[in-house]
């Protein structure tokens, strides 16, 4: 929302000042406290068959033994051992039914005169009422007795103890139909904040879709506690609240999202010390900083920042262990691996971070490649494979560092993937697919470093595909001559991909009449740009050198987004006039397109590669219809040479 | 059930002969084949917050972008930031409010003519309408571009992917409400019995309580797929066929339990026979043998033995890869370990054999104590760790040999797990429940192999704790002579824990008149022993031999029972007048008890232990009042050395 005047801007009317507590700290003070004043979790009696995954409240004792009676443990007949005894192939014995034998099944009970049971193989049937046997029986033979499996008031279940499949059978197994368990932990999760909204078609400027307490929702089931949303709460003191005193009574803990931080919105953490007592307000951390550690009425109130990042981190960081400590439980450990550092990250001695990577394994080695920091990126969440922890004392890791990478994603899956890096385009996104969808266990990670990037990570050996564009401006063609400079000495080939139309995006209809590239130099024209290293980058430059204009006098010329659809929507919604990319992005987007070159966009890797099933896996979806008919759609692109190998 | 004379008993009526495949070619075949026949899961569409841990049918692409409008990014105010242009500390500028600024609170929309944010923190107040700055705005600063999370148009989630809580956050924030996801497996149980019965009591003899149906509902959600349990089937052909029919059109696949074998009473294969298609009856794992790979309507149908322990070995290894190939997914990944064979164990060349075994952690190495083997013995699975694997070629493993365990409890736990191995008493019950229900991430585990299977574990490093009752025939004293003679070298100490009444156990009121040891050389009584090595046996050997009495003499003494509540219990249900065992187990069983001598119930462990954090936390149940309480209420214990330690 926009505020008018009178709002107040200056720092003193502000909660500014937030702490910087190390979150170790934070956590331990928070739990002792809260552990302190924290009632329990009742328990609840539940039938047995709904108990799985649940913690039993005390001993479970059988009620009945199992089995209860003296049962046959094999078809056949039931005697008494002592009337077989003298039997043998040359001196058989014949019994008659009722007076020496009862026939029974598996299962069936023992009369109090039979004490064996000789098995149906071992019998000779003479008639429907005699069978002769050729050998004798012991006593107790093929009988299960009474309590073979368990006896009534021995114990199944300790107090506390996880209820499995199996352990669901053995109670049953005891006569027990229900069982004491613990009470799941209810966690109130209050989403606040005037521009949020739920998700409605067409979205308002200026509104943001509520997505937080949905994630929390599933993060609480996956802790084995349960979620409860209440509606939307507008940024209002008094309304905060009353949300927060009804969540506190229903709940044993609740979650305010948003409003933790120190803008002139933020009421939760004055609301907080209204009712209650505030701990902690601002962790060492980042993303999440804003972070609040509060109680209500002796329950434990965690205030959590709004960007899905910072949400994110701090709900697995600090709601998390809290939801496990009041459960008496300990988290299921995040699995972990070493890995080599792909790039250098620098962090602040301030906090400690938690930085998203990428994970590959390349070459029998671990390969953690950091993704995009900012705290508003979801798809970095989604496209991590882990989070690499930097702790508050260091300056953050050089690359080629060995690091420790708590998991996302299982090492299985990860070694199953084929990990691209270099230029983004929207092709790279339909192969993942169409890989994906065609071999359960196999994947495809691509991080977007441009095509430069890409090179530099295949010489580093820090992927299997680099996807480039890169026009030689000696030779003019594309990519061979630069693997043949910066691979003189390795075996490296060409999966080529496809051609496709680079050109200037302009909004539709081009209002600003744009008709080349010389039109950037106009004063009412401004473009936007792509990273340094990028093949688009690379093609503007080059362009742009033998024209002979100077880049520093183009407006906006600085500005740069890493991927054509960035550029594209900048274009979209006016904030440049125009900007270099391909055909399918303008496409994609609905603007207009000025097309100046066509280039040649292929996946390099190293000649060993082509005989991996991995890769020709993915030769068998680059090479197939359904693919290229896909491709074709995009428009802008042209398939002639598609899935064709050349060796350089 | 019992069976009357006209019921055939014969080989020629009955499908006695099994086939004998090897588990892996039964499988790969029935896979291969029902995967031909099988005409795939059909999608379904639900709403994002539901869709935690589904499978996305189609790819999801953003349907707005995020934002999807140049948002603030800081709190402050929005500028066009040529007008700053030459703003320092020593020229600041001021700025008129709607003319020149608007102010922003993080999240909201810039304007058109805006395009920077200006940090309240980089900001003077002079009056409500007028702000001063001291330094020049850059384009775009702390300005979130349209799409900076993912663009209107972008892959949010490839086809095929499993849904995290992350992913619920993104297709929210891309404004999808629903998505498309593959639907869960439809898997239909039939129990079938004559003599199963619902959980009622009290329970009828001859009838069981179906177990295995509730264990199988709880396999298949931990599997992500959807159980049906339909109602209980008697053993009659035509309600068999027509429940498998019923079951055949309403599922994606159909389990059968029990009838599966080849007593007169197992229909199951031949009405599979007769509807469908029977691909294999007979496999070479033991337990689960007679398990039955079908198809019916092109639908699969398998049909599993019914003792638990059968049923759970079948399920785990032929339903769970069918239902994750029909899922088109991969079976999560069973924790495996190397393990250190405790026994020796023989297995036959015939069949594949899935043994339970106990895991205990002591002196850094890991060691597997193979558990009772019986298909009956539910508790088995209860108390195993995991499971060891002997292939069909081998005979068995050696003790001492180095074996790789599938752990059903994480290596975590077991790593925090006290292995107690010796006598049993149920004293060690209360000890291992009062030990989990006040530290949770402790456990104690034991395995009941006598006393001198204790001592003989402790010599070899395979146990924590031994607990130990062995009369020195010669000095009369318990335990300590013992130790010291096979411990001569070592510094051992004893935690003391009971006195215990060890006598004869007899049916209440007597009516045999036993009074003395004597009375077991009496014609009219047969009696009923423990195992060779049970302290327990030891026992009443020594007091057999000071009465001159031959043991070959007295009946019964051959029948050898692991537990005091196994002979209770033989002793209950009047399949033996009388044993010798603790008066515990005797009032349990509500039992008769002549009292024949107090023996000393003590731990055996090594000096180095007592200072580990694990047994201190033990002693200190050991020695609370609430766990003294728990055993005088059981009768015929003295606690009054309770807790003391004695090194040896």
């Amino acid at each position: 929302m926009i505020l008018k005047g009178e709002e107040k801007l200056t720092k003193k009317d502000r909660n500014l000042y937030l702490t910087n507590t190390p979150l170790q700290q934070a956590m331990e003070e928070y739990l002792h406290l809260i552990s302190q004043s924290f009632v329990g979790v009742s328990d609840e009696t539940i039938m047995v068959q709904e108990a799985l995954g649940r913690k039993t409240a005390s001993p479970v004792f059988a009620k009945v033994s199992a089995p209860h009676y003296n049962a046959a443990a094999m078809d056949g007949i039931a005697v008494d051992a002592s009337i077989t005894n003298g039997a043998s192939e040359t001196n058989p014995i014949q019994l008659k039914i009722d007076r020496d034998y009862t026939v029974v099944n598996t299962g069936a009970p023992l009369t109090m005169e039979r004490n064996a049971v000789i098995m149906v193989e071992d019998i000779v049937e003479l008639d429907h009422e005699t069978v002769e046997i050729r050998g004798a029986a012991s006593p107790w033979q093929h009988v299960r007795p009474v309590g073979e499996d368990m006896v009534k008031g021995e114990l199944i279940l300790s107090e506390n103890h996880m209820i499995r499949p199996q352990d669901i059978a053995a109670l049953l197994t005891g006569g027990i139909g229900w069982v004491k368990v613990k009470r799941k932990i209810a966690v109130g999760v209050i989403p606040t904040g005037s521009e949020i909204t739920e998700l409605i078609d067409p979205l308002p400027e200026g509104k943001i879709i509520e997505s937080n307490s949905k994630m929390f929702q599933a993060l609480l089931s996956s802790y084995e506690a349960m979620g409860i949303t209440y509606p939307i709460v507008k940024d209002e003191p008094e309304k905060i609240r009353l949300a927060i005193e009804k969540a506190v009574d229903e709940n044993d803990l609740v979650v305010v999202n948003a409003g933790s931080s120190a803008g002139t919105k933020d009421y939760t953490v004055d609301v907080l010390r209204e009712i209650g007592n505030v701990f902690t307000h601002g962790v060492a951390i980042k993303p999440g900083k804003p972070a609040i550690l509060a109680e209500v009425k002796g329950k434990p109130v965690v205030g959590i920042p709004g960007y899905p990042v910072s949400a994110y981190v701090v709900f697995e960081q600090m709601v998390k262990p809290l939801v496990y400590e009041l459960q008496n439980q300990k988290p299921i450990q995040v699995e972990k691996l070493k890995a080599t550092l792909a790039r250098r990250i620098i962090s602040s001695l301030k906090h400690e971070e938690f930085v998203r990577v990428k994970v590959g394994k390349v070459d029998e080695r671990w390969i953690a490649t950091p993704l995009n920091r900012g705290a508003g990126v979801t798809m970095s969440l989604v496209r991590a494979d882990g989070i690499l922890r930097i702790p508050q004392s260091t300056e953050g890791y050089d690359k080629g560092d060995n690091v420790e990478i708590e998991l996302s994603r299982s090492k299985e899956d990860l070694s199953n993937t084929i990990v691209s890096v270099g230029s983004h385009d929207l092709v790279m996104d339909l192969l993942a697919n169409e890989l994906q969808k065609k071999n359960d266990n196999l994947a495809l990670s691509s991080a977007h470093v441009g095509s430069m990037g890409g090179i530099i990570a295949m010489k580093q050996k820090e992927c299997h595909l680099a996807p480039i564009h890169l026009l030689d401006e000696i030779s003019g063609e594309y990519n061979i001559d630069y693997v043949r400079k910066y691979f003189a000495n390795e075996q490296m080939s060409m999966i080529k991909l496809v051609k496709r139309s680079q050109g200037l995006m302009v909004q539709k209809g081009n209002p600003k009449e744009i008709t080349s590239l010389e039109d950037l130099n106009r004063k009412d024209i401004s473009m936007i740009n792509r990273q340094k290293g990028a093949g688009t980058r690379i093609l503007l430059d080059y362009m742009l050198k033998t024209k002979k204009m100077d880049p520093n006098l183009l407006q906006g010329y600085q500005r740069e987004m890493t991927t054509h659809m960035a550029v594209a929507v900048a274009i979209k919604n006016n904030t440049a006039d125009c900007g270099l990319g391909v055909e399918s992005a303008a496409k994609a987007m609905e603007l207009d397109f000025i097309p100046i070159a066509w280039e040649e966009y292929d996946l390099l890797t190293p000649k060993y590669m082509l005989e991996t099933k991995e890769v020709k896996k993915l030769l068998e979806v680059v090479r197939s219809d359904s693919f290229v008919k896909q491709i074709m759609s995009l428009g802008g692109y042209d398939c002639s040479q598609i899935g064709k190998t050349i060796l350089i």
